[in-house]
């Protein structure tokens, strides 16, 4: 199997680090415009090989990609001091409209899967520039945030992440949430379950913790940047789980960033060997799925700003 | 780790043969009367250790379960020609009988997990003949069912069962049931899932499948018995890997049969290093509290029958 | 990937579950005369399959077979009352000729592994009858054998069976050896080793174990049989282990049955993706390759008789 | 199991993130004089955990790292302009010495592995400064050069490194060497393989490129920091692995850096849950003994060097 990853940056390579655990990797190419780095980080990930499985791991270019099973895309640049966002996002749209353009040119039959942020508006320019049918691009989405809900809720409940049935939702930035009518832990409403537990505010309401928690979620990602300058290992955690389940054929419900009316946006969705094979169809409540419009039209204003701003 | 298995039959080798590939057991017991087929299996599974990790395997008597992590109970004698159901089944309490004053003189720190059915009434009786606390000592009960209607439901959804949330719960026997308002499949209640999905009866009303599906897993022991005499194998993965779980302290849910009010019986638990760490307060519709109730009559009735033959 | 076992023995049955726990196969397929017995080991399996990844398990005929990845054979009668060694194996080698016709018919990309005994001259017949690439078709020689050595010596020598190289080759059967020459434990010879461990027969010559451990090696099928009627707990572990690292195309070194010279014998050789791709040049001392003739001379005398007997 | 790393830098926190993919730790403390940096990555891992087992990540005090099972010292600083090598390692060491104390008052019962660099001398030191038993204290050595030895090896021969049975040993450092008299590949000493391989340089000379491996495992780390700035991915992979062997409890054979007559220094030697259980007794060639010799005496050196002008 092949994989190739598009930037060596600090999530580029937790994928790639992460992903030789499973050891089912045969040939791993990773693309930079920093040879001379992505030389190095791949001579390293060749060594740790040895430990899982080998695997021939190399620097490339695009054409190296050829026949790639997956693309991943961590490429983009950082902000550089006096540009406005817009500025910024419209370099990067044009960085992922190279690698599309190359997609399409070597390996048409890979599933894509976006990781750079805004990774839903980008996942959207990423499928609109390579043409390939929206099953077979989608985003990392909400995948991060909803592990990092599951990960705290199991904190909070002395719980398994594997017996807590919750998702995050929408947007990956400031407006996606937790549509909590839908969480479960263990075959009890989440609502309930901590009605009942220990840890509860009272008797009559819910535990106060989950604002708090879905609060924790949200603004994890600055937290992390704040104290380490980036995050990249549970994302790199996610996306290799991630390929590992598509490649096994497991058909689990993951929130990535997949096609919805008009817009990439995170929301429960089986992936397997054929990429999103069904996208789930939430019941949602009043407000969220007021929450879920409002998010849409972020991610739409967002896409509709580029494409004014570079007359795509 | 030690396991010590009492009963080399077909369903407590098909559990140390599972627990193998996790390669996390050191030294596993097999206890059986019949001593030259538990010294033929041994000698099986310790060639089939070296596939994994080595692991010191025998055959051995009682005293040789001296401090087991997890002491595993698949012992008692099928039924004679002529034989009443109680004449058999007061035999077998004999038999954990026995054990129990075994587990007590020389485990009395393990995990006891019981397979033998009908597993809610033995297990009962081995809590109450070991007198160890309720939480070092559960059944099997419902996991096995609950794995079933898992892969059925995964064959009829095209999802994972690693995605779809729902359990069997109650007497491990014809009093088992679904409590549908509580399963999901990927955020979705697995009712409302159907009604959606192609495979429906209809736009109105639920897919029938599900009824169909719930007698399928309710009869699947009945089915198979009749056509290779003998279910083993997904009793033995099931158990292989609550005891990996629960050595890794994953605090997953899982529907243990564990003792509730009066009786032991099927119903979603937290299973951690420490045994059941907590019973979950399932939210119930009216008619599924009344078959939880009918299910716990129906496992009274039967303890209190052998109480009395047996002048317990 | 979908694998077609033919045979629901003990054998078949374990090669199956062991293969589940990898998590590898989307489908499965078991043939055998008594359908009846299929469909309830099929069923079993289905179950167990929830606990790793779910699985299409069924009972099949010939032509489900088709376009198998793997094809696993443990078909194959025993023993009548009265009858011949030479007309059971008659009987076998009609039964494997069925079978090769059938796999040319539709599945003549996979890769087939038997297992049937006697294994060497039966994979033959196999590659003979189907046509195909010896390098497609292979046995499980003695990999078993190979499994049994590294546990007895992991026993012996309190170390982990993963860092002893040591193999048995030549005949699945008697006339099979350990070319000790070549054996290393962590980088020691493994006659020098012993000389040094504490387990030393005395301080001059080295450990008199081997001679026991070799002889243990090569009865231990007759043990088993004797104490538990047949052997397949490490023959299903060792075949599965072999699949799932042939799948991840991870190029070990195995000691399958192959093709050399003019038989099929058990001899270390690369397995990945493509089957046998490359055999080993063992470099033996004098009397391990008469050893190795004269096993080659026991497989060859079989064949012989057999196209003799049956005009092939 | 509860592990704790001292230095939240690449390597440390390479080491975490791979061992969480085993799912066997509880609870893991990351103690670093950057707290803020320790904060960020530890939340980033919590993060990752929920993918694999739910695992108490935090950054803590010394304290904290109270009845460790596993202590891992990656702590240490960079070279400042100007400074001696000597001065550099000297404040290392009183690094090294103030973890050491703090490991005798909270975790006296824990394993120690150290990877800082020079890993053999300060290992060495941990061993003096906690008057640990020297089967509880050991070096990553040059396990990393094994990895990196084998993924060559199977780059240039597509093998599976876990066929290939070649160790480096020795100071991690210039003086490292292969034993080739000892290295195996599936059976066949590795000189004569590669006569045969039809990669070999002619047909009566081995094949050219042993060398240019040898010296490309020997280089790789200066290459690999030239071109990243430091090694972290294959080292991170190996440690966790010997973590996860460890608390299973498999008693492989690795080169750790084990205590030799007077020093540490990278040897084969069986790793099981006491620690070092066996250094294994190579049988050497004249060179290859006066190779390890002129390693011996390297490390030694170093060590007399520090105890004189620390006044240890």
């Amino acid at each position: 199997m092949k994989v190739s990853i598009y930037g060596a940056g600090r999530v580029g390579i937790s994928v790639a680090f992460s992903l030789l655990h499973y050891g089912i990797v045969d040939e791993l190419v990773i693309v930079d415009i920093d040879k001379n780095r992505a030389e190095g980080e791949a001579l390293d990930l060749l060594h740790a090989s040895a430990v899982f499985k080998y695997c021939n791991i190399y620097a490339g270019k695009p054409e190296d990609t050829k026949d790639s099973d997956f693309i991943i895309i961590t490429a983009g640049r950082a902000q550089r001091p006096g540009e406005t966002r817009l500025e910024l996002l419209a370099d990067n749209v044009r960085i992922i409209k190279g690698i599309s353009e190359n997609i399409v040119k070597y390996s048409k039959d890979s599933l894509v899967i976006n990781i750079t942020n805004p990774v839903d508006v980008l996942t959207y320019f990423i499928w609109k520039f390579s043409g390939l049918h929206s099953s077979k691009v989608f985003g990392t989405g909400t995948t991060l945030d909803t592990a990092r809900l599951r990960a705290l809720l199991a904190k909070h409940l002395d719980i398994s992440p594997a017996s807590i049935h919750a998702y995050v939702i929408g947007e990956h930035g400031d407006s996606e949430f937790i549509p909590l009518s839908n969480a479960m832990v263990g075959g009890v409403p989440l609502t309930d379950f901590c009605e009942k537990c220990e840890k509860k505010a009272s008797d009559t309401i819910p535990c106060i913790s989950f604002e708090k928690i879905a609060n924790e979620v949200k603004t994890a990602a600055y937290k992390i940047i704040e104290k380490k300058g980036a995050t990249n290992l549970a994302i790199g955690a996610v996306t290799a789980k991630l390929i590992d389940s598509i490649w096994k054929n497991e058909r689990r419900v993951w929130t990535p960033s997949v096609y919805i009316e008009d817009v990439y946006i995170g929301y429960p969705a089986v992936l397997g060997r054929k990429g999103v094979e069904k996208v789930m169809h939430l019941k949602l409540e009043k407000d969220e799925k007021e929450k879920l419009e409002h998010s849409k039209a972020v991610i739409r204003r967002a896409i509709k700003e580029i494409e004014a701003a570079m007359l795509i």
